[in-house]
């Protein structure tokens, strides 16, 4: 550990020891938070403006600012900005780099401004445009449902309960069911960016700054629609990134949910359905192997997307007000997240674009299963038998198929009528799997009527029809 | 295990052995789920009013229908109502009873239903309820923080970042902070409410129903503005669980830090407050002994909210399409957390009604400890100083001070000006902790002008003003 | 809130208030505490015994204690008991009635003892009692599965990674994978029993007593090998719950890969099992539905096993040393994993033993998917091509069967050798399921020799052999 | 997406499309695995030698291929080695390097083995080391505390319950609490390495090897006490990972709370210790900061311990047999845990030895608070009064002392009669904090002659005395 006998740090004026090596390492946090660069310059443009426009600089200073911070953005983006651990963060970086550049004008930035107001900003920043990036991924996803429903259109396959073969659906329906879940993680981000587009700038250390700021000129500079109302809350806060991590969560379950289903679709047992080679893999000793990594993996990074969330909730438990060191942890698990999601749904939706399902396995698949047996129920109300008598009816003639190794649509209407005499010629068009489909045409359900239907709503929504 | 020739359940037509008794009593969910008896019958009598308006049961089966329901509702809440765990869950025990009420029009009230639309119907009728009152008890807490702001306005305390005494505030800025927090607590449950308030009935199993029903219908009767648009997605849904319980987890991680704050202002080298003997606990072993349990037991809770978030998660996780039996495991975490989220409210807002503050330890924190050092900076700075070489002067001081055991108030000017010569006579204004509190006059500032302006804001938006 | 002018708590000496109804409700833990009154119990024997050892209470005493505790527990296991919620704890009601029976010596049983040790001595005592219980049900399951294997001995069924066919093994190699899983289980258990198995009492609050105990004289009485060594460290310590709660969350997560399979497996895709029907539900509306609801269940119970490890964890998180109220949460997580656990292993148990295989499905299912392609390989090698080669020549081959919807056994002897000319006419014997098998005879490996094997040190291991 | 029109995989001789990059970069863990290098090269050369020893690879072809692996590690501890992100993971790179320098005898190294044994074998071998390390790091901590421990032996402090004051116990006492935590945390990774320390290679991908291996003698090459029983669970098992991050979860939540603890007493309303100015940062802003960011983010750091556990329990649940690409999502929480377990570990040692505790103001401390009401309350056991009896007298003496601004020792003999007459001249012994320590005089307790005996053990254990 170095020991050296002063403090050359920005903050190190009381201090009679050098940090050491090995705290220094620890808490430095430029090899993830350099990330925010983009975002921390902004923010530093947009503060910089503000204290011209106060006066707490002059219009000159101002330029020498802004051209410092566009040349080194400018380097940071051409790999030439030499990082340096021991100024600890992208903020003590950034500001040492501009004041070697354009010197005391440089020495000004940090007037009426904590690393605790700006870490926050960034943050919001960063998450501001990731939040919409994801949305944006989740509409392209959506849009591999709505070809794949549009494409499939018509087509039968059993519909589950349990694993179990419960009733006949459209292909088409089950893939809007999916089209529905990512738009409700769309519509999660939208309420969370509600909460993300707040500035925090100018509420200091904690207690905001006796400089005469304007914070609403901050804002308006930034597209931010609100300010912060308290200093105290603004620099601990850390609700924003718990409410994205939460609805990133769903997002990734849903996919492990899709890829549940994809992994299932393409074993040799369903085989209903194939994906394009290019995203699978082989296997290092099994010659013959073509495995769905894709939605394996993606179904394993929803423990990861999980673990962030609980990370940054761990961190929370328990911290007093206000700013806390602790909170820097709160960052990897954000962009890991963020890296996570975003990339689980490109490969997603390109992997959709690569699946076909085959036509003839679903077909006979939805032949056997007993699964218009709910059909004949329903029929027998219709023949005002109730409900409970019916299904018990109906549980005897699956009973007696089962013994009999027959299915529903095998049965005479002789057989049919000794499970209950109100059976007429009329029930065979309740017995087949299209009957069945078409019949369930009440909003919401899987008749092709009602999933056109839904379709075209689809296609409205994400502006491709 | 008991093991008859044949099953005696509603669905068990086509089964040939009754249910071991160790699995009926493991995959029974009466004792937890009878919570929801108000919702699944208040969910019937629209499913009934429904069935009756097209047409599939008569006006006098309705009539039937619902004295029975109300009747049974009666009984369940005077306790004479006696549940069956053969029966399962809810739903079966309360239709059951209500066939033997009512005989053949109790048979007819499953009709175009499923036990898979009818639970999540449930769930949401509940969770609007529950969101809707903890939103409530969020407001009683905010107007406990408020009325210490009102009571405390002007007293002045240390802020803290790192634990560390960092910058004096008002007391009913740090309270107000709070106000903050459980705001936005308010405005997730909000957003939450949107995405419960569907009506999943009319999905069936999970594919509609072949049954004439209108879904519109129930849905005014029950108030939801929405009716589901795609009923496998409907039925196997649980994202409003989560979405509940992840905003569940920032409010009682919320109340953690708060009651973090609690036992540290109450303990003996803090004594910043104490809290009424009647919220607190003695020692069993220690006769001097009063604790907070109340904050520490609110922080505690702050595991299992989490641990509840993580337990549907993870149910959630890898799931196939459309209704499992995991999803049966939804519950008691909600219903763990609804109750933990709801008395910790309450108690904490009791508890704030009995919290008083000690003026004097406030006053005399504040003197000590430096914490004017940014005043002074920023004095600098209105020099002329550029911040950075402002930060450095006055750490030096601060070094000073440290090693003759001075506070930064006890300096001459002479001292003052020996660190740096622009320092006049009018620094002694800045460096008491009443003028530095008054000088952060910007928007979410602790200056006593800001901090009244957000005060009244927050007593106009809880309508005590 | 009732308000009385005095505390009337056994600790409340110093409080001029009582405590308020709803913190008294908010803290209580009697409602689920209530469950350790047999451990409470015997360490307040054992307590009583030593205190008449050393002197601090007669005989006589002695005596009264012994039999009011008798008593006591006698009247909760005939639930004459009345557990009163102000009195907060299974402690202290206990206590509290013991007094009302022997009077003044009961009044002594609490000497030399607070309720921060006896409680974690209450938790040691209930935990060594349930590892031991649930290792008993680890081989009670693994019984099953020895019972399966032995049962099924020799019949081939597909094994899989990524869910694809990959190679042919044995029934019974598989249910042994079990076996294993569970094996280690039991081991993990056996060592955290090692940490439960320490006497915290002796510890008093914190500190330790001024009073002449004999620590060594209890841990005899309740068969504790050892001692705690720190007293402030025995009061805080929970780490032997979490040690417990992570060896349970590894039980539940296998169980929940198990019933994964048994799902899979039961699946009309699948079709490789049946679960026996008293095993099984139905669905209310659906007729014809059997639906596998006991792995459904107990895979989804793995979200609440994993939660309360997270519960614990968290509330640990950042306590300041010793006791702290938080660590009241330790206990409805125990109890809620141990039932859980409990439970799902003793229906799993019950569910193998009805458990049924389909031989000739499983055979069928030997038959395709190339699954000797890695012997055919290895068969290359054993001709001395190199592995990577061989590899690449069998892909071709299973390439060229794809496109001619051919398995490997289909190929004439000619259109093998025109992938490699060294391929001979004894290549058929490895190119079958069986010769596939029985060829992996090392050990660890599928061949029925080494299962055989295998099999039978399990028995041996199980003591039913 | 790159779309080639034949696979150039190692594995892609059935393949008929090239990899996308998208899918080829989702997967790759190349950037993280690669850390495993030293492990997968040391697995290599014992499997390379026993394929000599049974005679699948000749004498100079092992040569070979120790000297190219030789050459490949030095190349890669030089940083000269490129690795290939198409090559997907750290096995195929050093393989596909080795056929490049060595040819044929290269492509024989992989025979009889699989990525599925390989990667849990190195997994194996990186886990053992890094325990081995954790243990190592663990025991510094130790030493630092019980040099602390050594350093103010006989110094009294506070002791707390509910972060009140409770009892007087030596500084010494407190330090040794740690010791016991940590030597817990010792003994569950010592556990923990039985079952980390097991040879699964030979299990191949899921059913053993057809040809003619010699796995104990694998298992000896590497150190390995036992092989893996059984081939499916092999490849499958990531027990011995999950019980890891446990072990690591309960280090860093120790770390977690003695971080709180050192937070609490370098505040200035504790002032009880301060930790050297190398081990703290400053503040952008404020200038009299000196903050104890390391405990800060030791603490804070508790979030991605608990996240990295629950990642992997996530991963495993409900995941069916054996080997699922769900499973390469272990390695990075893995990594991030004994990076950050070893970081905390060493930093919190060297800041032990920067820690000093300000002796004045800890014996001040235990002046007040009524910390020796207990000792009171024992004192009148010992004169005959039934202990709760006894507690209710001194509840009442402490009672009047805070009405009266009074301490225990401030009252006089009358005083105190008044509260109970067996008080007597000798009660003065027992109110003041030394006696009180010292009187607790039996094992684990915290007077003076246990601490030494308790001290002298760990010094012992820990090979310093």
């Amino acid at each position: 550990m170095k020991n050296k006998t002063e403090s050359n740090k920005p903050w190190g004026g009381r201090f009679t020891e050098a940090t050491a090596s090995s705290a220094e390492a620890f808490s430095a946090s430029i090899h993830f938070d350099m990330r925010l660069y983009r975002h921390d310059i902004a923010g530093s443009k947009a503060h910089a403006k503000m204290l011209a426009k106060v006066g707490l600089i002059s219009g000159s200073e101002l330029e020498q600012i802004l051209a410092g911070l566009t040349e080194i953005e400018a380097e940071i983006e051409s790999n030439t900005f030499v990082f340096r651990p021991e100024l600890e963060d992208i903020h003590m970086n950034i500001e040492k780099v501009l004041v070697e550049k354009v010197g005391q004008a440089g020495e000004k930035l940090h007037t009426a401004r904590s690393r605790n107001d700006q870490v926050t900003l960034d943050m919001r920043l960063y998450l501001r445009e990731e939040s919409q990036h994801i949305i944006g991924l989740l509409s392209d996803l959506q849009k591999g449902f709505v070809q794949l429903a549009r494409e499939y259109l018509g087509l039968i396959m059993p519909g589950y309960t349990h694993m179990q073969r419960a009733q006949p659906v459209l292909l088409s329906h089950h893939m809007l069911a999916y089209f529905e879940m990512f738009n409700r993680d769309k519509e999660r981000l939208s309420d969370c960016l509600k909460r993300i587009n707040v500035l925090p700038l100018g509420s200091g250390a904690l207690a905001g700054t006796s400089l005469p700021i304007d914070r609403d000129f901050v804002a308006r500079e930034l597209g931010f629609p609100k300010v912060s109302a308290n200093s105290m809350d603004a620099v601990s806060d850390r609700d924003f990134i718990v409410e994205f991590l939460a609805a990133c969560g769903l997002i990734q379950i849903h996919l492990s949910r899709l890829s549940e289903e994809l992994v299932l679709w393409t074993s040799q047992e369903f085989s209903f359905a194939a994906i394009a080679d290019r995203y699978c893999t082989g296997s290092s000793i099994m010659p013959q192997k073509k495995n769905p990594d894709m939605p394996e993996l993606i179904r394993g990074k929803s423990g990861r997307v999980v673990g962030n969330l609980i990370t940054v909730l761990t961190v929370l438990k328990g911290l007093p007000m206000t700013y806390n060191r602790d909170l820097q942890e709160d960052k990897e698990p954000v962009f890991d997240t963020v890296d996570t999601v975003s990339q689980s749904l490109t490969v997603m939706s390109e992997l959709l674009s690569g699946l076909s399902f085959n036509r003839e396995t679903l077909k006979h698949a939805t032949e056997t299963g007993f699964m218009t047996a709910t059909d004949l129920a329903e029929y027998l109300v219709l023949k005002n038998i109730p409900f409970r008598q019916a299904h018990g009816i109906v549980g005897k003639a699956v009973a007696f198929c089962i013994k009999n190794s027959k299915e529903l649509t095998d049965l005479t209407l002789k057989e049919l009528q000794g499970f209950s005499d109100v059976i007429a010629e009329d029930v065979f068009g309740v017995l087949g799997a299209e009957g069945s489909v078409n019949s369930r045409n009440t909003s919401g359900g899987t008749a092709i009527a009602q999933v056109t239907k839904a379709l075209e709503r689809a296609e409205t929504d994400l502006g491709i029809r």
